[in-house]
């Protein structure tokens, strides 16, 4: 593992437990990497910050996706991304949506790393929106806006720990599918 | 207006606008308050943030009920509360529910700020629960629960700037309560 990969992986660790508050000291001493290795590589801590999200989206395709995607309807697909979410955030570490928790931690929208979660999500809405398309919804737009709201809602309760998601996050999409009018097999 | 009422107003505004990372330095500065009278007061950051949090949340029930509250149906009484979060998330200040921020933000359910926050979350989801009951739902808990997923979900997509709630938020609302079987004027 490269220097780079080192400091990006404890930097996503270290953030998302503890929060954007980490400083320079705490990353490099945990990721085993000096500062000067550091600031050879990025020009700040919120460079770091955005690298290390890019590299943990990298892994969310397969943390979502179905592996029997091409033989599932809209519906399934969509829903699909809902209970693995329930399964995920009964995991003792998780602590919500990194992307989702960035954004409201910064509380800078144009901060590197708030560019990055903003482009991770809109991958999420878009992937919603084509599926809805796919599935015949009224309004895809609409629904795929509906469906990460419920998304980021279920990721933010559960990492806060005030919310069990098993039974309540899959019935809530449901729901939302039944009235965008997007039937099982109905559409591949 | 007490020193500790200044203090207070301004953690609360400077921890909602910067996050909790700022310091007892700057606060103090800008509430115009000595660390010693700070210190004489309460006994850490962490206890101020706490009482901030527990003076904003007096303002709640009247920033969500109805002025009207006493006419309305189940139904419209939590409805209502979605209407106003669509108003307040389209205030340029706003910046998500300071309950669910600090939550997310402090990732420490043991922390005095969180002890608050959930504490503050629980009565809306409670309010959400005893509407739900009045309104006739089958699973007034489960309702609630749901209810109050779709809130953080709003709050924290809008006050990250990612996602505008006019016309959103308050169609989910109105689609889960269809899925309970609350009605318009079924139940006062």
């Amino acid at each position: 593992m490269t220097t780079r990969d080192r400091l990006l992986d404890a930097a996503a660790d270290l953030f998302y437990r503890e929060g954007v508050g980490v400083g320079v000291e705490a990353l490099c001493r945990t990721a085993g990497v000096s500062k000067r290795s550091m600031y050879q590589l990025f020009d700040s801590k919120d460079e770091v910050m955005a690298a290390s999200l890019e590299r943990r989206a990298l892994a969310y395709p397969k943390l979502f996706l179905s592996e029997r995607y091409d033989e599932l309807s809209a519906r399934s697909r969509i829903l699909h991304v809902f209970e693995r979410l329930e399964e995920l955030s009964a995991l003792p570490e998780y602590r919500g949506c990194p992307f989702l928790a960035t954004q409201v931690e910064l509380k800078d929208p144009e901060h590197p790393a708030s560019v990055v979660a903003r482009r991770v999500k809109q991958a999420l809405t878009d992937f919603f929106r084509a599926e809805a398309e796919r599935g015949g919804a009224a309004d895809p737009d609409l629904l795929a806006r509906r469906l990460t709201l419920v998304f980021d809602g279920a990721s933010a309760r559960a990492g806060a720990g005030v919310e069990t998601l098993a039974g309540l996050v899959v019935p809530i999409a449901t729901v939302l599918l039944d009235a965008a009018g997007i039937e099982e097999g109905a559409c591949r």
